[in-house]
């Protein structure tokens, strides 16, 4: 089979290549047939050559164009549905409905709208106007951005596709997209569909980009290069700060999603009132998706006692009767298994669970694994290792300062939740907790699981190192995670005419939120 | 003479001291009899766990104290000007008059207090509320932030009482400060006067810590240190640098203000126009201070012809007629000297000036320079070498390509600026070279030279790499410049009285600007 071409300065070519990779189905250990390129150093090159030309273009392209292709590249999604649906499927395992049909690729679609409608009302941009001192600025596209994908989301976090993808191209700038080596060819077909969008409403041809894979050498030099404006990684540890690292050298923006362990809190009036309810909630959420989420609960902290032991033996029953799920990859098992028994070196103990399962394909079994507060802050390091996968770990404090103490040692995080009961009787536990997760975690919840990562512009997608690069920055919501991918441009003195729309005494749109000497409004400039 | 106490764990307190220093009068060069200690890393882990307990309490510190310290820090400035200025004075070579009374000591009361009521709105930390989905999410401080403050500002950018200190306060953070090193002494009375408002105003007396000190190693681990929220740095890009690659090592928000030659074109038409008042602003901007600005025009782009050759020739008419101001030290009397040479070693020519002048004191010729686009083209790196003082560099573009080609090789600056005349005839010329200067600037000035950062909310004293660490990010202008300081905090399903005062229904102020429900509004939550 000939090797699939990447998509580069506006037309399907084929790659300079070094190297070809194929994937395995995960669900059966089966090799797929197409074949895809890694592609040399020359092509980055290429890429980016054509994307600052891109640039360059975009830069007077009226947000009405890049809305209409945001909007049309949604519907030629849902046209070929069934087509992505079935290659994710094959290529990750996860089901096609509800998992890929009717959740992820309709979320893809609607940021995709959001992301649409962020561009063409404007207020993303912040305008900000100072009549009396004549001086204006609002946020600007920032110049081509390499868009690094996870594996764990093949549509809503594709990097041809996905939030980083849409948020951007909404802020006007061109996308370099390098696939997540697991599921290359749903990303092809997205990407077609992209470069489809793209002639039609006839945005500059290099708008959209793709290559499928490079060196990690050249993978580095790509983000540092001179050329780009910022990158955006979702992704393992070790690969994202190997990037960071060579971005930050060049004093290149790069936004990372990295891990998470996202620790829950059970608060003992909760268990008492509900752990039944709690222990589904936990469950579903644990193992949603082979819990391959960013937001998977992979830690839970509960006070020690008769109610914890027994809401630990009620999951443990759940974990076991539950039919494991397909994890994405070979390598997604195999890091699964070492993570598991890293943890257990360090003291854990398995409640349930801790075995691979014999193929065909990729299955681990669900697994709950305990250790007592004490034995937690000896080595908070090693037993704060993410177990990408179904797999979380329990820490049995023996009272609240314990907990307190355990909850200090937690490193950043994209969410931390609190249940408490309903009457009242773990509020005093709650406010002693509270602020020793508040500061580490960029989403609290309150008596809910954290996978659900709603598209609101009130959420945080983020947090403190190392769940990502920087704890000011939202990878989900519109309209903030536009601004990531944004400078600060100020005006000073600079005649009326020559003002970008934003920024002109009449509102451009006439729903564009502007601060206008102190004040937020849709209005013009009196 | 004893040496100076720092100001730790909220009191004065005799350093762990590895050595000593003391400062110049640079006008004379004298030396001032006041000697500072060095401190050991002890000092700064002491400043770091004080820090950290500050921050705990600063948590729970409601916006009307941290304003009230503000203000009160204001008037305690002004109450004791006399005495800061005369001091500034010696420790500067600054005129007292206007400069330091009438100028800094004002704009940096002035920003405290901004700041103050920045803090007591809100709206700085963009309160934003889906009701809907129950999400909301606000800017919330980050932790102790370290700052450095540079050298050219003893007051309005000191590390105790600047831009910086303010904003990182306002926004909930204690500081530990590091003096400049040219000017301690000043710093020194600074620190008390916010020590002494920290205490009137009942404030976690480790709020505001002050280090005078330490050695690079010790300035690397603290800005990487885990108990740190950020640092802001304003300083030579060599050092800044140093800390920007520990700070990123560790995943700590670093932001960089390290150097910038701001280029102003100024185009025919305007020169036919008013080459006279062009050269007046020219010289007053490169000159005032002894060019010793952030925003100093460092670097003056002309078209080929007779007026860029009479205008230049203006210039150096000027620059000669005007007395050499006082440099702010040894050192940086002798990096302009070195950058000068570097500059014409790059094939620049000098125009007048180039010399170092006999002392006492520090003074350096006012020195214009000249180099052809071609030639400039040809070494563009050497030749935008930062010649900090009273230096410039006229680069003669042949055509309007070429002046484009100039201007696409700068690298990030703080500000650009366009001169043109008014009737038209630029306009083309105008519309070719903006693409090329915009982006690669923070602020787009027409008409005006770049000396003169406006305390406005529409201000970017910011800019893209190296002028900065992040084009993103404004170090002036209130409410955006404490966004640095702080984290997104998300509270997901969070009860009602859990919340943060400016999240919950009501509105806390009945004047903060939230964003609910996709409206900017002051009102309550219907």
């Amino acid at each position: 089979m000939a090797t699939q071409q990447i998509l580069l300065a506006g037309r399907w070519q084929t790659a300079t290549a070094t190297g070809t990779f194929q994937v395995e189905n995960p669900a059966s250990g089966e090799q797929l047939p197409d074949v895809f390129p890694i592609s040399a150093w020359s092509d980055c090159d290429a890429a980016l050559a054509a994307a600052v030309e891109a640039q360059t273009v975009l830069r007077r392209t009226p947000p009405e164009r890049i809305a209409g292709f945001l909007n049309r590249f949604a519907e030629r999604l849902e046209a070929r549905s069934a087509e992505i649906v079935d290659l994710a499927h094959q290529e990750t395992g996860y089901p096609k409905s509800p998992r890929l049909a009717d959740v992820e690729l309709p979320r893809t679609t609607g940021q995709l709208r959001q992301a649409a409608t962020a561009a063409l009302e404007g207020s993303w941009a912040m305008p900000t106007i100072d009549t009396k001192l004549g001086i204006r600025s609002c946020y600007a596209a920032l110049g081509p951005i390499c868009v690094f994908g996870p594996n764990n989301f093949p549509l809503a976090f594709n990097s041809v596709s996905g939030g980083d993808f849409a948020a951007a191209i909404a802020a006007g700038n061109p996308v370099i997209a390098k696939a997540n080596s697991s599921h290359p060819g749903t990303t092809r077909l997205l990407a077609e569909e992209a470069h489809a969008a793209v002639q039609e409403t006839e945005l500059h041809p290099a708008t959209v980009q793709l290559l499928y894979r490079t060196s990690h050498a050249d993978g580095e030099d790509l983000v540092a290069d001179t050329r780009v404006g910022a990158t955006a990684y979702t992704g393992s540890r070790a690969a994202g700060l190997a990037l960071k690292q060579a971005a930050d050298a060049a004093g290149k923006p790069i936004y990372l999603e990295l891990s998470s362990i996202n620790p829950v809190v059970v608060l003992p009036g909760a268990l008492a009132e509900r752990a039944d309810k709690i222990a589904d909630e936990f469950t579903a959420s644990c193992l949603m998706g082979t819990g391959q989420f960013c937001t998977n609960p992979g830690l839970v902290v509960l006070l020690a006692g008769a109610d914890a032991e027994s809401f630990l033996a009620e999951i443990a029953r759940r974990f076991a009767a539950a039919a494991p799920g397909v994890l994405l990859s070979k390598g997604v098992a195999r890091s699964l298994a070492e993570n598991v028994q890293q943890i257990t070196r360090a003291g854990a103990k398995v409640i349930v669970g801790g075995k691979s399962m014999d193929g065909p394909g990729y299955r681990y079994q669900n697994t709950l694994l305990r250790v007592e507060g004490k034995r937690f802050l000896a080595k908070p390091e090693e037993l704060q290792t993410e177990a990408f996968g179904n797999a979380s770990l329990a820490v049995v404090a023996r009272d609240a300062d314990e907990a307190a103490a355990v909850l200090d040692r937690m490193e950043g995080n994209l969410t931390g939740g609190i249940y408490s009961d309903s009457t009242g009787a773990d509020d005093a536990l709650y406010s002693q907790l509270e602020p020793h997760l508040r500061p580490r975690v960029g989403r609290l919840l309150n008596d809910k699981m954290p996978t659900g990562v709603a598209v609101s512009p009130a959420m945080n997608h983020g947090g403190p190192y190392p769940a990502t690069g920087h704890p000011g920055f939202t990878a989900v919501g519109i309209p903030a995670s536009l601004r990531r991918f944004a400078m600060l441009e100020c005006f000073d003195g600079v005649r009326p005419a020559r003002l970008p729309p934003l920024l002109q005494n009449k509102n451009p749109t006439g729903r564009t939120w502007r601060l206008i000497d102190g004040a937020w409004t849709q209005a013009d400039v009196a």
